[in-house]
């Protein structure tokens, strides 16, 4: 059987453990969750590496003394997922530890999704050293403390040289180049803000277009400009929400990411201006609340040229790999996915394309 | 005391008698309605009046036999109404019936909201023979069977030489005009839509503009089309409606209104094309359910010539006048409303407003 066939066997039986019946949901901390360290953890055995768990549920396996390469990715999924992302990394780097000599350590996060309690790289902030205590007292949607899970994990990790992830991309772009992998360049930075328009209720029937102040014919005009910004309004609520009555408020969020942080935040600034002209022509007002700005996390030049794969392309969501820059030089290789489709059962990956992301991680490793 | 002065107080008296302690709320067929009927039956009966209650609870007081003019409104409310959406109509009736000898019918109607069971104009259905058997199986929020509260009130009134209804006009125009009451010259049909546009959901951070089957900008575009026809979008919903996630889905409501009914067809035809143009354009596909047609209603030119106001102005909003002029010839007078404010706590009208009001009326009357 050939790396990669095993790698996707391997992704499948993975798909199998799950929280729920019929879909796949692996949250941290779950029975899944540990049904699936120890699937892992004797796969690592399997290839020579010694498994252990971290204060959090990280799954470690090392092979080897002193300094290492960090290999991997994160087993927890979200809500009715597919089977690719994240196990695959873990499963490649799997593959690829077992063809190279060298000290080297396979993890796989125990949180990238923060599906159960919110806390999105709850595994890669614990070994960062930015994992906050007060996040011990967070609660599930079942009332289980987050303390009562795991404990502190302490200061960063050292003796790190450097953290390498394949994932699948998410994306459409690799399928549109016609491209099995390609690395990435930076992971992007994202700013999310909620922005309300407030104008005036009105009878539908008897408040003539040129008196109104519609809330949501102001949001109609800021969406067209955020699309326009390459941005995203995923949320809209109106009220009140009745068919015969001019809507009073519109609140929706905007998710805005950029590679370059300085041209995400004056995208941001121009869309700013925009919803308060739209705003004062049509007499409502604007609030806007900044509700998040991650800076752009780029990754390490030298350490991606040893994939030698040149197409490149920045990824816009977050992976762990933001996260592990903090404490390493850190290189992502994106794997094609069918139709862009992830975070669904159809999640899908060709065995070539696998083939040749486990060519390039090995690559890496040996150019080392 | 003058007559617009006992108007706007009996219009105090009745904005106390409510459902609910701190704001004015009487939906049909409640204890408070009953109340405001008996307050208004015994007024009634001051002014030389005979009250009585028909089968779904209208009440009307009537003076002399044969053939007679119906003049009134309303007295139910919508939830946390004003003191004058309905009942000044009703007062106004009352107060001129005093002042003109004629046989004469005063007319307070149960139901024209339609707040408790959803069916708008109970009342003057009822009087005009379209009111339904079935509705008798109708219930409201509590299981309240409309059945247990009235009888099937048979075939339309006779004996109806025209119907006359003053009302606040609920919206600004008169105010932009500077002029205390105007004519209605019809009352205005309505189309009324549900409007799907469904794309594909999809990660805001890894899949490009340009691949992007977005619903919610789709929708943007058309709410703006829907703006430059005079038509208002009062309801949207966006699923799945999260900050990350490109929208799949966007509902929303249109209700567009013109006295013309070929010109609120054609209308309505363009704005279908317009939502195809822009689904085709995008690659979203459309769903359009009609969920109203609601034809226009003339006033009757020589009764309304009777009140002698040269102002008029279509009627946007519904009244029982459009169900009246059914059986008989009807005419409408708008009046004056601070802000063009209703359906709220702040609607306000002014007593030199009213005083015109009363006199056009019995002009009315008098030209007979």
């Amino acid at each position: 059987m050939s790396g990669a066939a095993r790698v996707l066997e391997r992704c499948d039986r993975l798909g199998q453990i799950s929280e729920e019946p019929d879909r796949l949901t692996r949250r941290f901390g779950t029975e899944a969750m540990r049904e699936a360290n120890r699937l892992v953890a004797g796969w690592m055995r399997e290839a020579g590496l010694d498994p252990r768990e971290d204060a959090v549920g990280n799954l470690i396996g090392r092979r080897g003394e002193g300094p290492a390469m960090m290999l991997g990715s994160h087993l927890d999924t979200v809500v009715g997922a597919g089977r690719y992302d994240g196990p695959l990394g873990v499963l490649v780097a799997l593959e690829v530890a077992e063809r190279v000599p060298a000290p080297v350590e396979v993890v796989a996060f125990a949180d990238e999704e923060g599906v159960r309690f919110g806390t999105a790289y709850l595994g890669s902030s614990a070994m960062t050293g930015i994992f906050e205590p007060a996040w011990l007292d967070l609660r599930d949607e079942d009332g289980v403390r987050l303390g009562d899970l795991v404990h502190d994990p302490g200061p960063a990790r050292a003796n790190v040289l450097g953290y390498v992830e394949v994932h699948i991309e998410q994306g459409p772009v690799l399928e549109r180049l016609g491209e099995p992998v390609g690395v990435v360049t930076a992971i992007a930075g994202q700013s999310h803000a909620e922005v309300v328009f407030a104008g005036e209720a009105g009878h539908a029937g008897t408040v003539p277009i040129e008196d109104r102040r519609d809330a949501l014919t102001a949001a109609a005009e800021w969406i067209l400009a955020v699309e326009r910004a390459h941005g995203t309004v995923g949320r809209l609520n109106v009220e009140p929400g009745v068919r015969n009555v001019i809507p009073a408020a519109a609140t929706l969020t905007l998710d805005l990411r950029d590679a370059d942080d300085a041209a995400r935040h004056a995208a941001v600034a121009r869309l700013r201006d925009e919803a308060r002209a739209i705003a004062a022509r049509r007499s409502v007002t604007l609030s806007w609340l900044q509700t998040g700005d991650v800076p752009a996390v780029a990754m390490d030049e030298r350490l991606t040229a040893g994939f030698g794969v040149s197409t490149s392309l920045p990824s816009g969501a977050g992976h762990d790999a933001a996260m592990m820059a903090r404490i390493a030089p850190a290189a992502m290789l994106f794997v094609r996915c069918a139709g862009g489709i992830s975070h669904h059962p159809a999640e899908s990956v060709a065995e070539a394309d696998v083939e040749v992301a486990i060519d390039a991680l090995e690559r890496l490793l040996r150019a080392g």
